[in-house]
């Protein structure tokens, strides 16, 4: 199952025509990749690794660096290759006229207001507008072919080999941090290109914060642990928490972690397609509210996953959009107490007509009495 | 010796009251930090784990979201800290009419262009406009104090030592990934929070690129070998590169990489304040370009390191201002020959009146026959 570049990029010049514009200038690293897969990754937006330049009429081309010209040329050879040597703009002030390229769309959503305000200047000198434009890119890649399907089925299926490997010999007096270490390395070890975010291992009391770093503080019995972990592999994302106990879970650990469970679970039944991400975001929350911890499960329910590990759409309260058969998101319910811990349960799915499609088969602790 | 924030903060507020503007709001995590002393890290620019709302006159605080509030309050005792729930602007359209904030400062290099478009919109219903500007922290973050070169001389040292320890039992047969991922284990394990760059291990023909992601290729004896790696310890990183081969070093390998030492050592004698970057990336570049192999150093001599492992300033061609006392730099020549192989040579420098401070005590390779 190969990924059809073209095909996704005619999609994209269909859409310039229809907006009667000339040409796309892509820099989003996750977009750029989507369209020509290219795999450079960009060391922040201020540090581009390349750009794709997409004309309504006449071939695309990659422009990069010095730096990332075999790469490009290795990664999409059906693509042209331009290197800039004294920086992008003054390769658009030569390049679009020489196109007869007057008007050109930009991603709003991943320029800077200070690039904004030098290319528009430099451009419009040579008579070329530019038009920012939010999600041209980010709306495609919401559904997931089967092809990408496949590739986050094997991310999610290592992340949880990793998982499950380190989980076993976790012990008391291991550190977050180290616990941390070890599941990373691991992954790199079965040939993830890493972690798909900072890997989450928080002991006790941290637990309680949803976004806790990993420190030194020791995984001790009886308290509570939430490991919050994903990786990339071959450029797509997985993301999954498990929240347990060392030995024997005390009454309430268990009360809150049954309850957690039962919110995922009326998550996972509300979602489908043509379904709203805010309907989704509210049947698993009704269940905590109910049960009078509404106010501890502060964030949204979960989020697209694809080549970034947190992408379109959303399962929050603003999220009105019906969600379409093939998108792929995450399901993730927590309660945290502060000064006590807390649980987070996460999976990913697949959005299906009629139902949801739950990607993965690790059950560490979600089958603790289910429903 | 522990960081002022509020001294840091009161210099910012000063030059609100110079540009005639009511506040500042501060996006850029690592301004952040560097002004609050806040640690959390972004998930990229569209996920802010926080905002510093700096006014003119009355206190600065925080503005962050449920997961990251226990975080900031921690980090940053001697702020207040602020809750947003549906979102930074329906928070700012509060706040800012309250405290009488009519001109806000934004960061135009830390703000997307769909941002500034959406919160323009909001905030000038409720009478507020926008002012965004560039380097506004950037500037005073060039210059390290001496409680920043203590916390850089500790990276610099921890990355020598990792490299050192990983050097030692390179072999024939190791892949690049594995080398690379030994070094960012280790890295870990003494302490730092991470790599500040994803590490380089280019052997072979990929020494050619200058930014190689490390494969499978394995290392080989008497093959260019390129590791470029840095990591970051409290906050502050480091950033070093070294060439060599296993074994024996064929004549045009030794050859390269004592001109490669030259130019290094050529831009270091250059390298102190009141000289422009330019400068100091022309005396380097002359070397190479002399000996014949100019077009092969394809990149600039190097880059300002702090917070942020690439900042300002830059040693480039384009780099007009003097550098002055206390900026930290790389110097960094290479010579990349596709199909062959590469040689860069990287350390780090403190620019000082009449010289420079190069940081680090590794001398792997780089004294092999000196000048």
């Amino acid at each position: 199952m190969a990924i059809d570049y073209q095909k996704r990029l005619a999609a994209l010049t269909g859409e310039l025509e229809a907006l009667g514009l000339d040409a796309f200038l892509c820099g989003n690293p996750f977009n750029r990749r989507y369209l020509t897969g290219f795999t450079a990754r960009d060391h922040g937006i201020e540090e581009s690794s390349g750009l794709l330049l997409a004309p309504r009429q006449g071939a695309a081309m990659l422009l990069t660096d010095f730096r990332y010209r075999l790469q490009a040329e290795n990664d999409a050879p059906w693509l042209a290759v331009k290197e800039y040597e004294r920086g992008l703009t003054p390769l658009l002030q030569e390049l679009l006229p020489a196109l007869a390229i007057k008007s050109l769309a930009i991603e709003a959503d991943y320029t800077l207001v200070s690039q904004y305000q030098a290319m528009s200047r430099s451009l419009e000198e040579k008579g070329v507008r530019l038009h920012p434009l939010e999600g041209l890119v980010e709306k495609y890649r919401q559904c997931k072919d089967e092809a990408e399907l496949a590739l986050i089925r094997r991310s999610v299926a290592l992340n949880e080999r990793v998982f499950q490997e380190i989980f076993a010999g976790i012990a008391p007096g291991q550190s977050e941090r180290e616990i941390a270490l070890a599941l990373e390395t691991r992954m790199r070890q079965l040939g993830a290109e890493g972690p798909s975010f900072p890997t989450i291992v928080a002991a006790g009391a941290s637990a309680a914060l949803p976004h806790a770093v990993p420190g030194l503080e020791a995984v001790a019995e009886g308290s509570p642990i939430t490991i919050d972990m994903g990786l990339i592999l071959d450029g797509y994302c997985s993301d999954m928490t498990r929240s347990f106990v060392l030995g024997q879970a005390d009454g309430r650990y268990a009360e809150i972690h049954r309850l957690v469970r039962r919110a995922q679970l009326a998550g996972l039944a509300a979602l489908k397609a043509d379904v709203s991400g805010k309907e989704v975001d509210a049947a698993a929350r009704r269940v905590i509210a109910e049960a009078g911890y509404g106010e501890y499960f502060g964030h949204s329910l979960g989020h697209g996953v694809g080549l970034q590990v947190h992408e379109a759409p959303r399962l929050s309260s603003r999220s009105e959009a019906p969600l379409q058969d093939g998108m792929v998101v995450t399901v993730e319910p927590g309660i945290y107490l502060p000064g006590w811990g807390g649980v987070r349960l996460e999976v990913m799915a697949v959005v299906r007509e009629g139902g949801c499609e739950v990607l993965g088969t690790d059950t560490t602790w979600l089958d603790l009495e289910d429903a």
